[in-house]
């Protein structure tokens, strides 16, 4: 039987993706090999790439001069890739959201002056700082956000207008809802969320940033030689930009991501409305800001939170045990998890809550 | 039909490796979730990490004072991570046998005094040059080789001794025949050719070594960051990593590397073999330097080669096209490559030569 994986990342995949995949992992695209095989010289991967790099442009409505590139090394290692491609002045300001967020900002240290100029700590992360009133710096590089924050279930709702270029790590909503790109100077994403196998991420930056990274940067982590390569400077995660392709064909199928951001508030209306109605459940992240991926939520105490995901677990609901900095359970619901799984969750929170409140 | 694949990387993988990867492409050890959907925090993906680590240590017999690590990025980041992680005194020895050695060396010049102490490009990289014989540098803070030769052809026979750590990357060659890892310093090796799909690379390194990476490290460049937390510091690329343990179970079953050398110099040797005996066929490389994994060849011209090439793929034969540096024929013939499959190519050149002679 099929669990709903509400697993934070990596995470549920479309079953026909899966499918898919399967029938192509012993003779891809009748050239005998595996899909996991083939050279990425060969056309018919090289068309794999191109063709994902285009859907992503479409579906994200990316300007022109925006480079769109798959790197390896996870949002983590674009965690350093951000000075080291944009610290021209040895300065930059974070706002620190998150675990995440917060790692982004000790990273940076590394490279220059980097300031946390507004933070949601006071309050464990369970909001999002008011975004017109954030003391930026003058000659900063870059502002830094996390867009979603994975751990917390918080998102922002506006971005902050700022006079330096925006960096945000969308790792864990990409593709979920409707961004305006030209907002930002760089977007980057681990795609094991949202869009593939864990091993590649999504690197989207206006080309006019990137030209100069800093002399110490290596070769790997410039963008600009991913760009230039078509993110073909040597062997790039074959599978994952697969399967991140044959996703991203289904989302355009499915309406693009319109249709999915429907979906998606859909499907986080029903669990939010649930905890709400329940004396039962709680979410401590204030209204405003719940992320729609990532619903992080407690029953009264921390045995039964124990019991719960031990039983869901029984009943096909795996992974859905909070982080450990938040501990209870977090739903991670992103695009490929099909309403019924939210359904499914739900009926079991109230066989729950029946059974023990 | 599935096809003889001769590609350089991404390569062919054990038939028998990718059957399994197909089943447990919707149902992984039987949680209901793909290997590619379940977190890399699940006790299951976990035991497949630490298995994949004890069968390196124990197939390359690796000492315990060293870090074995899965990192991303391929052998083209270990370029950076290799002076990042040791060039303390600012110092290091490189000698150049090819194209991916003067890459790792000219990456290092981004992070201090890197000399080539010797070279192979007099004659086209067809040799190596006698390791007997190197003016090796006072204070070097490592002496870096590339073990075998991808585009070339060619391996190293012994290795050079030295004061300094000797680093090596191993990417065409680890698991192809038995290695004395105690001799080196560190041993790195993108894993797409020998040993699961692209994605994953597998770093060896003594542990006094990498205890203070320079201060611009990335901390996800870090050697010492990845051994602490065993290759699980951020979102691994699963996938490769479990298809990695997959292959090395299928090692050690078949005896282990020992006995894999052993099969590899029968194919390579049946292969050398036929071109030496052939007049019209011909490899370039110092017969005591060629490589048992990369056999590059040529007809007697360029056009021959094309049809050569062209004729090869019809009958299933395929990625037999030379890298552009070199022209002509390659056919890698890594681990994974069935005698079979050797057997088929030189039934082909036979007849080829035949008919075009």
């Amino acid at each position: 039987m099929r669990a709903y994986n509400f697993s934070a990342g990596p995470s549920t995949l479309p079953e026909d993706v899966l499918k898919e995949a399967q029938k192509d992992l012993l003779d891809f695209a009748g050239t005998g090999m595996s899909v996991t095989e083939i050279s990425h010289r060969n056309k018919k991967f090289e068309a794999i790439v191109n063709e994902g790099e285009e859907l992503l442009r479409e579906l994200m409505n990316i300007p022109e001069d925006y480079a769109v590139i798959f790197v390896q090394g996870g949002a983590s290692t674009q965690f350093a890739a951000v000075p080291l491609n944009l610290m021209h002045g040895g300065k930059a300001d974070y706002i620190v959201t998150g675990n995440f967020a917060k790692k982004a900002f000790q990273e940076g240290k590394l490279y220059g002056d980097c300031a946390k100029v507004t933070s949601s700590e006071d309050r464990t992360y369970t909001y999002i700082p008011d975004v017109k009133n954030i003391p930026f710096r003058d000659d900063t590089d870059y502002v830094h956000i996390c867009s979603n924050n994975t751990i917390f279930g918080t998102r922002y709702v506006e971005f902050p207008r700022t006079q330096a270029p925006l960096v945000a790590d969308m790792s864990s909503e990409i593709l979920s809802r409707e961004i305006d790109v030209s907002r930002f100077g760089v977007i980057y994403a681990g795609a094991q969320k949202n869009l593939a196998p864990a091993g590649v991420t999504i690197v989207i930056a206006k080309r006019s940033l990137i030209q100069n990274p800093l002399p110490i940067c290596p070769t790997m982590l410039q963008w600009k030689v991913q760009d230039e390569n078509k993110s073909l400077y040597n062997t790039p995660p074959c599978f994952s930009i697969y399967i991140a392709t044959l996703v991203l064909r289904r989302l355009k199928a499915l309406g693009g991501v319109k249709a999915m951001s429907e979906i998606n508030e859909y499907k986080a209306g029903l669990l939010y409305d649930f905890i709400d109605n329940s004396p039962f459940y709680s979410n401590g992240v204030e209204k405003k800001y719940r992320s729609v991926m990532n619903v992080p939520f407690v029953t009264p105490n921390a045995e039964l939170d124990e019991a719960f995901i031990k039983g869901a677990a029984q009943q096909g609901l795996v992974s859905l045990k909070g982080h450990r900095l938040v501990g209870g359970m977090r739903a991670s619901i992103y695009n490929a998890m099909p309403v019924e799984g939210v359904k499914a969750l739900i009926a079991y929170m109230k066989k729950f809550e029946q059974e023990n409140a």
